[in-house]
């Protein structure tokens, strides 16, 4: 039983007001707010359990360093990796797929050869291969959307050359809540052999992820979005992947030895994670992955699906509106914009003085952006803890702007 | 007037016990502790005010924005930068070195183009420095200290060639505490064209740092060894060098623009920030500095230096103790070896039985330990908190260590 009622009272900021109202917080595909136990045990670590981790031998350091390295089982467990050391702990995404574009890419990609990516990424999962095209005169190759948003799985896969090394691709957009089918991607790649990195940003907060299932080479997830701290993330990459990976950040932990001439490296996944690692972060993206999986990431899905269907219903009322994604089994995620002069950036004004938090510009999603024809849509992305009530005030909020600037 | 039993008392973790004892925690030169201001920091921005920063439009966005952005002059005026926006906010000196590496040296050095370190640097100082080498065919080249850990800046200056294109030295050893005249490199590498990126890890810690007096063209810090939380950090650029350094990660906030053909970055620092950043370690990393420079950093160090007066005496009272470093004017930073058969390691587990935390090992300087022979040492690394009774229990359990092992 989903008691959203009982959730929403573990997470102390969404009883607090904003402009006099009760916070609707809508900007979960921003970054989520966090339960009292993530909090909680932050306050625990650095109140008592505090120490670096990995070279000490005294006690606080054994304690952190025990603590810190069994987020890396809960990720795996999170993510249904098989072994742990295919987990790599970072700061987020973004470092994750710089790491691969880096550390994998870099190396063994040639002028001419070819990133297969689709026209939905987040500019984290487009700009690392930029600077390949910029520097190396890697190709970039584009697999559109159709009308509702929807990615065929089939032209993604059509769009495999000879040249081509990688398919970088979305498990769930942003901005439109597209789910893509990356099994059947990993699937028809991995016959072909061409490695594929997901980016699960989004994806991991509102599903169900198994990696093992999906098949894929890379999965990046960011922390801060999983009801997680800020500045923290990791990514699965496949072992063999993993093998093949030169290091990308050099500093301490990542070395086995280090002289004036030489340096060895230490065994994956810690030949990843250079110098002093976000330790309390870590251990409050611990607490989080095993709140949610206490949830029930079936249970929370199930939630978010109801939400979604009553968010696209109520909005699809408002036929002064256009909603971007119509995807069939899109997430809670709802980009609009308003039939008028409105701006995205005046609608989002006029909700947040009714409390509602929502996002208004290009979601770091220029390509999408251009494709859609609008250089700004406001986005409404639910999570978790929200509920229908909050969809109406959201409704009632937007039929304020629409009074204003419609 | 430096009242350091009203300072212990901001610090919890220093009132609890270890295996019985009162800890002692001298480990923080690996990591220091965190002042209840930095905890409650962390505890009130998740708590009431949390969202993504820069990109929202809403109250709670805005709210955290403006605490982020803050930071970076925050960090400017703690390290005496004219312009914040010469402070680039990070996740501390790994990510730091390594986005001048990547972003600044590596486009523009080729096979026999020197890098000039000293033998005293941290692996964060070296490897990434070591990918130039293996990678690119960069030389390094080395400068020795003498037997008491002195580095004469002649020295390094001296070692500057026609090939010379970055020089890359620490401020402080966190070995052996020896603190590095970098104003004099500085100076005279400025006169040769060639520019300094100067490990400020330590140095920061310990003692007033004003970048415009030094003359550098980086200066790297780490958060959580000011005080403030892990996975926080900055680096100081220089206007020019920020101007002449490319890209590093690629993600959101750090581009203008993103088609699918192109990108155009953002203005530096925004260009070397990508992602969402590690909003509350860096508002709790701005609390910190803040809390530094409220006991003022002059103060700080004058209490250090008692200190570190009153340990090298008790120390050297120990004649079966072999301490590595005797620079004048060294920081508090001892690390010291016993004569006969015992082990670091086993000094270590020794003293943490008395409530003693200090770090055994290589202490990331795989070169250094090379230099003065040894696969390990102890190390006790003292900080603001500490005191000349904290010293006395080191003495008394190192006797008890010497009594088992020597």
């Amino acid at each position: 039983m989903y008691d959203v009622a009982k959730i929403r009272a573990d997470f102390p900021i969404l009883s607090r007001e904003v402009n006099g109202k009760p916070l609707v917080y809508l900007d979960n595909g921003a970054s989520a707010q966090k339960p009292q136990v993530v909090i909680d045990a932050i306050t625990r670590a650095y109140s008592h359990e505090y120490a670096n981790v990995h070279r000490g031998l005294h006690y606080l350091s054994n304690l952190a360093t025990e603590k810190y390295e069994s987020v890396r089982g809960t990720v795996a467990r999170f993510l249904g990796a098989a072994d742990e050391n295919e987990i790599v702990l970072n700061s987020g995404t973004t470092e994750g797929i710089n790491m691969v574009a880096y550390g994998w890419a870099m190396p063994r990609m040639e002028a001419g050869d070819e990133i297969v990516l689709s026209v939905m990424e987040h500019h984290a999962n487009i700009v690392p291969w930029h600077f390949l095209r910029e520097r190396q005169g890697v190709q970039l190759k584009w697999v559109d959307v159709d009308s509702r948003g929807v990615l065929d799985p089939q032209k993604v896969i059509d769009a495999i050359g000879p040249r081509t090394k990688l398919i970088a691709i979305t498990h769930l957009s942003n901005v439109l809540g597209t789910v893509v089918d990356v099994k059947a991607i990993c699937q028809a790649a991995r016959e072909k052999g061409v490695p594929v990195l997901v980016d699960g940003s989004q994806a991991a907060v509102h599903m169900p992820v198994d990696v093992s299932d999906i098949g894929c080479d890379f999965y990046a997830v960011t922390g801060h979005k999983l009801y997680g701290p800020s500045g923290s993330g990791a990514i699965y990459a496949r072992k063999e992947r993993m093998e093949e990976m030169r290091p990308f950040l050099g500093g301490g932990d990542m070395i086995r030895e280090v002289t004036k001439d030489s340096v060895t490296y230490n065994d994956p996944p810690m030949k990843f994670e250079a110098g002093t690692p976000g330790i309390v972060q870590m251990i409050g993206l611990g607490v989080a992955l095993d709140y949610m999986m206490g949830l029930g990431m079936d249970n929370i899905a199930a939630h978010e699906a109801s939400l979604a269907r009553y968010a696209a219903e109520r909005l699809s009322g408002l036929n002064w509106l256009n909603v971007q994604g119509t995807a069939p089994g899109k997430a809670a995620i709802f980009s609009f914009t308003m039939q008028g002069a409105a701006h995205a950036h005046d609608i989002s004004t006029i909700l947040d003085k009714k409390g509602v938090a929502v996002r208004a510009g290009h979601h770091c999603a220029g390509p999408l952006m251009e494709h859609l024809g609008t250089p700004a849509t406001c986005r409404a992305s639910f999570g978790l803890y929200n509920t229908e009530a909050e969809v109406d005030v959201l409704i009632d909020a937007l039929e304020l702007a629409h009074e204003l600037f419609g």
